[in-house]
């Protein structure tokens, strides 16, 4: 296998699409988003590209006894009055930095054989701690870019990101903006330390406005009320904790 | 010395052959089985390929004073009335990611040199706990090969190997199926702490029924054995610890 | 993208020019002269060259929510009296040993085009300890260039920097010296600890007097300031933990 | 700069030559070593090649204010009644796998120019306790070498060295034997903890009777007698340890 195998799946005719990526990352705010749009829209999507590359981990998942190589999944996705998305899911990112060039390059060559202009690439970006509520801040290729964004809500802070974005999403822009695209990077506001549903659906809710599309939100509510959970008995056990040892850092501990 | 070299020894006629692979991995279940099988059939074993790759550790082991370069080695195991065998062994995997992919690669150019149509990749899946009972966990690269495994006493379960499976073994699945192999993940469970002979007996019983070969368990027993009066010592220690600080995690943090 | 992509923004005529390099190291004091140069000369300087690289980290910087792709910027700085000089700056180097190769020929490929013949590699040198006075130390491509560096304070060392120049300032003139450049490394000694503008501005003093221009130090100065303040608090801290366990080795753990 | 860069600085003739490799290693025995029989025979040594690799790390070393670019040098060595050599030293290795094949099949064509049939790779073997008598220990790439071997006092051992040889001394075996070399390596007996000119000592001593040079051991006597009195003090520091707490395992935790 060379670095780099596109398999084309599918050619359906898209409209003006909108590039959508989603892959792990902090919070796993990004997957959690993009998994979600294909779960909850999975009549109108369509499988179009398999991306397999050796700068994946050499690792195959297994369902079902089922052993698949990893790769990145590209759906298209066409609702009615909304706009048309190509929508980049996977269990991986490239695993060292050339292979993160390498995978965002194949990127926008699919959004280019789609016509896609506009590019959305989803994260997370940790606030190192609980989160109340859930904010949404941008990251564009233009400075023109920013105020349609701020009208539905996402912000834009001096110093944020503060470390840049890194891996996959940072380079849809980097690159994108290269290649005449039209990049937005959406982050959601995440402590860091646990995969973050609510996020994810502050991410969606952003897109919904943008593109036009309407999804139900039941089964990530669903999961966000099991991270309560979890956090709840984290918090039991903070002021347990406290009672004997005083301190105000354990939760910093947290995987 | 390019990329990879491979040194053609022999090239005997072989019917139908199966490609098994049996490299280092989890609990050395699929080195271990490999070379068992290959020395309760050396009488019946021809080396046929020597693989060099850069991907390999810069190394050479030696052996009586006399050094070899690191290498897998192949040989053809014809057994009247079994199946004809190419079997893949040796004592290092790839070091990186992408040398996997250029080994996984190389093993099924030999493969389709011998005209090999199946493949059965051996390894070992950790538990976190020792074994009473050593069940042989499954995977495919199609859902059709599952029902004649499973008449075998191999298991299929939803959600295992859990984590996909990593290294030569996964790629042989992954890559196989791309090139038309029909590809076999065998994995013999295994507590994940030692090196495994009675997981490796498992997975040969296992082979002994698909292939139809025949061959005599006793120095992998006695092996066994060994490990047995390791595990021994083990739990007397564990026992005695006990009584100081109950915990019943000790066990977790052996090598 | 390519390995290397450099792009051409501007191509002014510059006399002579000399090259200056300062990205991140020790102390941070390359980077922190370089920057503040073209700071103070910014009126007088004009970006030549954005250098990429798959070598750099697979990041974007964010800027008033703009983003841009990691990248090594090229200013050429004309000041009356002075030599024209050719500035690189940037937030990276090179991730890996080979990518460091990549982008030293890449800063030398630039100055020939714009004919440089000397270059300067700033950088810093650990000392291990608080620094008095700061030296700057160092090292040549030719012996015979030693005498005019130490004309104006430039100190050679039989055994220093000890384990030598490490990353692009070190490839500099190990590349340099093979291409037919006279290239320099100027060391500004400091702690190892902390960011240290005084160690920066010691190495911008000598380039004064070798280049001729003139600057101000003010804002570095600022820093400085800032910096003594941390030192303080730092000593303060020792000395008070010196009366509960005495000990001459604690500032040896400071980040 | 290429991956590989051999530079030609003169080209002797020379008779039926045997290479001698001593890059650092296990107790920089081999390059104790190397570099002493250099600096003993420096009237009768002449630099031939100087080898550049983007292999070894991004950096230079600075001697008397003047940098030069990391290398392996190759002096050829002609001493009356005595082999010629040409000997390999150098401050360091490959710093990644495949590097050490590069640099390894490098080494081997330096050797195929001056005619070489004989490698003899230098290095140390790690015992893991302070050694009384310096064994040499050998392997070959071909069993017919050993007795003459045995003959001048080198041991072979069943199982040693149990970890195979890795980096470059193994490689020149490795690969040497399949481009037609008789390839030894020497590995002197070493703790493993410190840099040990006596072992390098019983190294050269071997080479002495294989080679008929001989050579004065002044120099590296007098650091093995400084190696001696930091042994002497570590006893001490141990012997006055063990009286508060007991412990025969102190040693093995010094560097």
């Amino acid at each position: 296998m060379d670095e780099l195998a596109i398999e084309v799946v599918a050619d359906p005719d898209l409209e003006d699409p909108v590039l959508i990526e989603g892959l792990p990352g902090v919070g796993h705010v990004g997957a959690l988003a993009a998994d979600h749009l294909l779960e909850e829209l999975d009549e109108q999507a369509t499988l179009v590209r398999r991306i397999y590359s050796r700068a994946f981990p050499p690792q195959v998942s297994v369902e079902d006894g089922v052993a698949s190589l990893t790769h990145t999944e590209v759906h298209a996705v066409s609702v009615p009055d909304a706009r048309d998305m190509l929508v980049f899911t996977g269990d991986h990112q490239a695993q060292h930095g050339d292979g993160h060039y390498t995978l965002a390059s194949a990127f926008l060559d699919v959004a280019d054989e789609f016509d896609v202009s506009e590019c959305y690439a989803l994260g997370g970006v940790p606030t190192g701690e609980l989160i109340d509520e859930y904010d949404v801040i941008g990251a564009v290729t233009d400075a023109s870019m920013i105020d349609p964004l701020e009208d539905v809500g996402v912000e834009f802070r001096p110093d944020e990101p503060a470390g840049g974005i890194v891996g996959i999403s940072g380079l849809l822009l980097g690159l994108g903006v290269q290649r005449g695209f039209e990049a937005t990077c959406l982050m959601g506001e995440t402590s860091g330390y646990l995969v973050d549903p609510k996020s994810a659906r502050a991410l969606l809710l952003v897109l919904e406005s943008l593109l036009g599309f309407e999804i139900s939100y039941e089964s990530l509510d669903d999961r966000a009320d099991d991270l309560e959970d979890v956090i709840g008995k984290i918090q039991e056990m903070e002021s347990q904790a406290a009672m004997d040892v005083p301190s105000d850092d354990d939760l910093r501990y947290i995987g």
